[in-house]
């Protein structure tokens, strides 16, 4: 931009929040709901709604603020950095605060009314983490005869918690959501405990297939407050990362209670707490934390199919999620049901062991290399480029964030486009080799899966190849039957087996609450995940932000939390942020609590 | 500064780096020491010399260039950022490259000609660290039967190193030295082994005296590629530094044998490598590793003085190393010999423990106050400030490394001047007391005491106030001899004790040599640390390095690696290029190896 363009631009961005400053000061929510255009998405989380809130259209936008803007009190809504503008669009990085906290955000605006506003809240006054000038000193000078030890200290809390204090928080969990919430929760003060049933931290990383490594780059992966080293490979092998989440615990400060676990959850109400008993060191132990968060993993709860003959089957069959890898399965003939990335990653790695390996295709099954995704579809956000480009992490969730999910996927559309060109002879012989693929039902590619459903494709690391080479043989159609020794399809094609692996997926979280509370409450608070986006796996009605997923359900004080590590890291902070208030007793009246269409 | 300043404090950087690269490329060594000014220094961290050398005046700069242009062929001379001129001075970051490796340096001008000149190796060409944007994938693409998993290598090199294979270097002390130089060998590719005693990495810390926090700021403590994170204390508790060494330790992936004992070594000069015999899970283990080195610890030796009666005294007595804090002294009474930095600690750990605590002050002490050597003596370079400034971690070793030994306290003066006027109340109260002061012998403070010996000072965290308020009391002179039960001093006062704890400080690291190979091998290498200053325990001639620190020694392969947390992070990155490179066989030609003029 020549300067006088940029001036200009920067105009354009003050004078409406000027206005919108205005409007929003003299309580005018439907002056304030003006400046934004008959197609806008006003995305909240948690500074406004004490929630995760996408609200659609001037309508909207003026009821939320009706219901909001008396105790919100918003002001000082100033840019942070220099506004761009291209293709008719003026982007602005903005902060604000509230009546009880800051927060920033990113506005985008079209013909002079804003088109996309995100509001993210950051920290709440008085109870801001005391990082940066205001870490801890760490020594407290002067001469005290009661001074108790930076190890004392942590002796004591560890012997106390959960004896004869108790938490505020319990998180059922210990993976990367767990861990990553549970050091945002240390960071805001909020006694927690994390229940884990493994031995180590790392451990639901570290006893999966021993070929596994993070299909996400580490630019994408790093958790808060302390990230991964220069030096530390793109895709993190998967006992690296665990050693890490190890490492992490423990330099954080974590109340990680291993080989730990939860046997049952009730909520309280009289009390206004929840009876959570777990098994600890064969013992039971009652807690009876205000806030109960499940965050054991939107892939962890396995879907295995019900077949005829499982029963019969003489051979070893298991779950993706309990497949031990390849070493025992030398010259043994494997059969894979399921096309997607745990099917894909256990085909390569049995072939490599040595094993006779089918995959069986279920259904279409969307594909895109590693490499070409890391390119084409992170790189701006997500890379060494990016990080060189000024593109923090932090911003690039922000920026992600920032995009609605009612339009994501037409960000998503022409990358995907792009992606098909580039890998055309890929996806040819694929196809030549019986493969059926799919690019999303709209074609916007793997995220809006993910979103969407958590399922349906493979970010191909080679196992593609084995597949169109017949190195790994292909099967279409749905199974019937096992005998003793075989897989036997709907057309009557035997696949002998000596080992029959399930690589299919998972089921909705609130299937943990059913698990450790009651089916009643896994009903109350229904599908977890997803966005009502009427696609496959995803039912409407429309629902603009992820079911139940780091905002308050229909249960009181339940919560659940997971997703990669890109949202363990980001959505944590809102999470933590939304239990600190209710733990510090800040008034948080919900907008828009969702309801619910889904019970699964 | 104006444009116009500006542009002629850069023009005339770069006029004189232009000579000076001419005169360079044509192997002009006068000429080249003609650039620099009568009053001159160059100091070069390997680059030149393959030592840390600094060269006084155009006479040495130009006997230096002579025996180095040849084979050193330096070029590529530039300035990385604009430089700046105040007081007479023009500074400049600069970057350059050898025949072998890149490096970057500091440059000050005076008058049209240099005045200090840092040259700094920082990789070696062909053997960049694998980080950035030249990180590892993490995961091989492709099928590949023989493929090893990340855990199967580490696994693999576990068992095979040190016992089917050689490291080529052996760290023995695997503290934060061993473990930051670890770090930097295994980024380089260099198989090495840390040999530590301890159970656990960080033991070193966590066996220390329970009060124990880092007397230096969190910004200057920093190991290198992973950072304390933002909320890390300013002050680190001993067993919170320990934890981070121990997870650092295991993140970086290093050998690290615990619960190890090195036994003896010995220079196997026609295999051109060491025999190193340690003793590990109880059985005798010999290495043989082409270079050794010693990190056991500047603070590791303990001098115990040989005192009279020691051996009838029935109370507890042990050096400060061996202190095991306060517990088990409540209503005691204690005798610290010493007032140094552990003799304050360990006075006011006891006096908070409830014991009866005298200081037995033996000659006079350098007492600055924590916060006043944060503010005055570190803001610049190393505090939050700093970073906000851009100063990083990284830029502050540098610049510190900028300045010449020989004028360094000429820099440190006038903030000790500033530091006695901030605190002439605090001071007067101790005097008061009878505590005798001191500021160096040239009044140049703190930093100065530490290179030059390593000892003579307190940073005060609380104790002076219990000394001068005679809640710790003091007692003057030498001691004579000890009862059964009390000190008595060359004066006759008694002291009656139930404890003795000698915090007397430490012996020159070439003890360690003399313990581990032999005495002749101790004298043959001389006494470590101090460079020349003729002052209190760091006797002339002026050598202006710190003797046998982090460079070659008289004994071929034999290194000594140590110092604070500055120190082991910034010195680690030369030593592990001096190190990588003989590994490499990359001709290591040493300009100027120190003389030895001091046994001890």
């Amino acid at each position: 931009m020549t300067d006088t363009a940029a001036h200009s631009v920067a105009t354009e961005v003050e004078q409406w929040l000027a206005r919108f400053e205005q409007a929003l000061t003299e309580g005018d929510s439907a002056g304030s709901a003006e400046l934004f255009g008959d197609e806008s998405f006003w995305r909240d989380l948690v500074s406004f709604t004490w929630n995760l809130k996408t609200v659609e259209g001037p309508d909207e936008i003026r009821d939320m603020l009706e219901h909001t803007l008396g105790h919100t009190r918003p002001r000082g809504w100033r840019t942070t950095e220099p506004p761009a503008a291209a293709d008719g669009v003026t982007e602005a990085w903005i902060e604000f605060e509230t009546e009880v906290g800051r927060g920033h955000g990113h506005l985008r605006l079209k013909d002079g009314k804003a088109w996309t506003l995100l509001t993210a809240l950051d920290e709440l006054k008085g109870h801001e983490q005391p990082a940066g000038p205001m870490r801890p000193k760490g020594i407290e000078h002067g001469a005290n005869p009661d001074r108790e030890t930076w190890l004392e200290r942590r002796r004591r809390e560890a012997e106390e918690l959960g004896h004869t204090t108790q938490p505020e928080v319990v998180i059922v969990g210990g993976g990367q959501g767990g861990i990553a919430l549970g050091a945002r929760l240390r960071q805001l003060g909020v006694p927690t405990i994390i229940v884990e049933r493994n031995e180590r931290p790392g451990d639901s990383w570290r006893k999966r297939y021993k070929s596994l490594c993070l299909h996400d780059p580490v630019w994408y992966d790093h958790l808060p407050y302390i990230k991964f080293p220069e030096h530390w490979p793109v895709f993190s092998p998967k006992d690296k990362i665990g050693d890490w989440l190890e490492m992490y615990t423990r330099v954080m400060e974590l109340n990680y209670w291993s080989s730990t676990t939860a046997k049952s959850a009730r909520y309280d109400q009289q009390a206004g707490e929840w009876v959570v008993v777990v098994e600890r060191d064969g013992a039971d132990i009652t807690l009876r934390p205000g806030q109960l968060v499940l965050a054991m993993g939107m892939s962890g709860k396995p879907n295995v199919p019900e077949i005829p003959g499982a029963d019969v089957f003489t051979g070893d069959q298991h779950h993706s999620s309990q497949h031990p890898g390849p070493d025992r399965y030398s010259g043994k003939k494997a059969v894979v049901v399921g096309s997607n990335n745990s099917a894909h990653d256990i085909c390569a790695a049995l072939w490599e062991g040595g094993a006779d390996v089918t995959m069986v295709q279920r259904s279409s099954t969307h594909i895109v290399r590693s490499d070409t995704l890391m390119d084409v579809g992170l790189s701006a956000l997500y890379s060494e480029q990016a990080v060189a480009d000024g593109v923090t992490t932090e911003k690039a969730d922000m920026i992600f964030a920032s995009l609605p999910y009612r339009i994501m996927h037409e960000f998503q559309i022409p990358l995907y486009d792009e992606m098909r060109e580039r890998d055309a002879d890929f996806y040819e012989r694929l196809e030549k080799a019986g493969f059926e693929l799919d690019w999303g039902e709209d074609g916007s590619g793997l995220f809006m899966k993910y979103l969407r459903r958590g399922s349906g494709y493979y970010i191909d690391v080679g196992a593609c190849e084995l597949v169109a080479g017949g190195d790994v043989k292909l099967q279409s159609g749905a199974v019937d039957h096992l005998t003793e020794d075989a897989v036997v399809m709907a057309d009557g094609t035997e696949l002998p087996a000596d080992l029959v692996v399930y690589a299919t997926g998972y089921n909705s979280m609130n299937g943990w609450a059913a698990d450790l509370i009651s089916q009643e409450v896994a009903d109350k608070v229904g599908k977890v995940w997803g966005h009502g986006s009427d696609t496959a796996k995803d039912p409407g009605p429309w629902e603009g932000e992820q079911r139940n997923m780091w905002k308050p359900t229909q249960q009181q004080a339940l919560w659940f939390h997971g997703g990669n590590l890109h949202q363990s890291r980001h959505y944590s902070l809102y999470l933590a942020l939304q239990l600190k208030a209710r733990a510090e007793g800040i008034d948080t009246p919900v907008y828009g609590l969702q309801e619910v269409h889904h019970v699964s």
